[in-house]
């Protein structure tokens, strides 16, 4: 069982398939959820806002019966202004069952966990985590293909600064028999600590840079935005957004039946004249997004209230990253991750 | 059966009667409505703000025991800056069982329902089509005065940029011996392509400029606000705005079982000492108004999902309306009323 | 019973104990309240944002099975403007069981309680009331004391200008045997006209100034936030926020089943450390107001809609608060407080 969901490592095999398994009988037995979490709230604070991922949430809680409150643009957060994110943690946990939450700093849903009595959900902590989005594309692919393993899964775009490839192939490393190919100009390649990383764990994985060529070897094809955000210059945004542009005359090459994918929102990199090729399934994926929310849901709000443990109050934390959650709320603990013990236990950067 | 309710011209007298006769049955057993949206959400896009018509859907969806997310307000959409209307409109039909749009746009609730695998709904979209505010006023004279039909009705104020009375009048048309009074002055009078369509499907109407003269003679007095926004030139505006002002004291010479009907929000057209007139039913008209959106969601949210028809990408709409949605969402198809054929299928207004 | 919340005068030692008995019932058996509120809608009009509150109301309606409609932040009451709080209420309450409503003007709940035909409750109306807090405080002594009489309670900090302090001894003194102790710097003492009212209902109090010195003889530490948008002087501010803090130090004087209370948020006043002393009961507080809205709203959202009275148009209202409701809205009847005669019928400040 899993108490708080921050991390996509926290996700063992063993929970997974209990959860893809509420997922596959919400899918069939809707009509049986609508009391899942009646009685039951669900906190929402999107200290930054994402339109799509707090409608979702919203969504998803409202279909087991369940109610929501919170805010969902950072204009409305000025209330709570003033007050430390643990005073309001403490406070919103006292009104709910569950406790969702996006911030722009990192390790904010960790920070949320130390003082809530109801399990935290992260909802996207800057450029760290995202989980519940990894959940989603690991529903979409067991649901269109069957399962999980023995994929061909191209990853494509920007691979550099791309939370959300990162968390997937984090969580795809536990299935049988993944292939990766990782598609991306030299500027945006995976970064050497991912490498790294999926050197270390056995990973198969190639690195090209033509979305063409490497087409017709794919069973999914993963897109990803390439986010203007995300370039200090402007010009080099300008030089690469339009690379890797899939395009419904490209698809020619591409399996019958490989599945596309995208966490949208999409800008350039995916016409809309790929819409209606039924391999576009980015639709379907949103879909089951919710869908995989309420298999969640209705796992974590039915859990009991649990005092959190006490804290000491940490005045000396060394986590030099200018956007871990620390550098804002400086009574945090000082917590080491579980993995390296090196590292900060927040935002998961090197401490030394 | 409707599955989209964009204009008030998609209502007929046989689904019109199947609203009212649940209007009814809700009105006498609320309870046994509760759960006639439990499990489902409603999805409500407000891209311009609009208090009331926003909190009655809202109240509707929810007293049927079904949830709501979506904005109300502009400045919190800037979270799908970026994306088009047809991606919108996609991920949030994915998260719900009915779309309510409200836009500056007109034709905008049109575009949506291209692309929505649910039914969509026109909460307003600029100087176009408010259906739901027609269905209210029909439902609040049905109610007061046991039917529609065989009423004298006097539309007062501004009938020249009131797309309420337009809408009312269109709707009227459908029921037996319904008088209109047209009570304007010269420079609000009903536009003549409204006047051309009323003569052309044979109505009785006649137009004044004294509300006083013709108060002895109405069944119902459907009294408009002078809308500022619609004045180019603000002197106007002062001037006209307290022409037709109702009182207390004019309302002497009205028959004492006479329905005065109001839109709201009012101001300066009628004094708040005829609140307490028995005649004067518009906040009656205001709960009307919820109940008939119960009777429409409890329709609408429990219609099978769809997959919306694939659509052919247009770069040449020639609408020249430069607040139709098309201005502002160039991808859409081109569409063509389905009356005329010759003007546009968005926003209907003539293409050549 | 009670129709609106609207003064904590308002509420009767017979009606507390039936509260307070639903209280008990909702934390001990809540599935039995499920649907306390099923088909309801709360109307939720903060038209100045306070998070918490507004939170706890929602969350509360929402564990009875209601909905919740209506706005968090006074950005977004814009669409509101032009039309009159009567107008706006009358609106609302067709929509909804139960109007709260929250306001910088000081009468502004009773003034909508005028033209509500259904219970208004009183989510804080400037510095005049804000008596579901003080519902929040009486459940929380008798939960945790077993019962509100018979207790020394001191009252720490800014009792000038706070409201809520004010409101709890206007509370408290209904009950048998409670000795307050004033703790205050002498420039945020008691207000003579409190001190007055005290003295006349025959209150055992104590003004003193040292906290330190008094923590030994307390049953309950109610702490209040020194609010810097009471001083109309910076740098008095600064010379007193950090006089009266609490430390985890000075605990070791106090009895060992002292009960620390504090409205939230907090600021300097109490320290961190505090926060795991099992004494330190403020974050039970919170959502023990959560629970006494739970029984507040299960009684009041099924009370019977009722045509509110009609009521004579004032032009002549002469009231001087500058931040009477009646500034603002000059239209409202011409109201006597029930008790004095010679004070405002909406914010209690002498007419005289």
């Amino acid at each position: 069982m899993i108490r708080n969901l921050i991390r996509i490592e926290d996700v063992t095999t063993q929970w997974w398939d209990g959860l893809y398994s509420t997922f596959c009988d919400i899918l069939e037995h809707p009509n049986d959820y609508v009391d899942a979490c009646r009685g039951k709230v669900m906190a929402s604070l999107f200290f930054e806002p994402s339109t799509r991922t707090s409608f979702s949430f919203q969504s998803a809680m409202q279909r087991l019966g369940g109610g929501v409150f919170g805010f969902t643009d950072p204009a409305t957060t000025s209330a709570s202004k003033g007050e430390t994110l643990a005073d309001t943690i403490r406070v919103v946990s006292a009104y709910s069952d569950a406790v969702v939450i996006r911030s722009k700093l990192e390790g904010a849903a960790q920070a949320a966990a130390l003082y809530s009595p109801v399990p935290v959900v992260n909802a996207g902590d800057g450029g760290h985590q995202h989980p519940t989005q990894t959940l989603t594309d690991l529903a979409t692919i067991a649901q269109l293909r069957g399962k999980i393993g023995g994929i061909t899964i191209g990853l494509c775009g920007d691979l550099k600064y791309g939370r959300t490839v990162h968390s997937l192939v984090m969580a795809l490393e536990k299935f049988d028999n993944v292939r990766f190919v990782l598609i991306t100009p030299p500027e945006l390649k995976m970064p050497d600590y991912m490498l790294d990383h999926m050197r270390r764990t056995g990973q198969n994985f190639t690195e090209v840079t033509s979305l063409e060529d490497t087409l017709p070897e794919l069973d999914v094809l993963y897109m990803t935005r390439i986010q203007r955000e995300r370039f200090p210059d402007y010009n080099d945004y300008l030089r690469l957004r339009g690379v890797y542009v899939l395009t419904k005359d490209k698809l020619r090459a591409a399996k019958s039946d490989m599945t596309i994918l995208h966490p949208l929102p999409r800008y350039d990199e995916m016409g809309y004249d790929v819409d209606d090729d039924p391999r576009a399934k980015y639709f379907d994926q949103v879909r089951y997004g919710m869908l995989i929310r309420m298999a969640l849901l209705a796992n974590l709000c039915n859990q009991k209230r649990e005092t959190p443990h006490s804290h000491p109050l940490t005045t000396n934390i060394n986590c030099t990253n200018p956007i871990c959650v620390t550098s804002a709320e400086p009574y945090l603990p000082r917590l080491l991750s579980l993995e390296g013990g090196q590292s900060c236990g927040y935002c998961d950067k090197s401490l030394i």
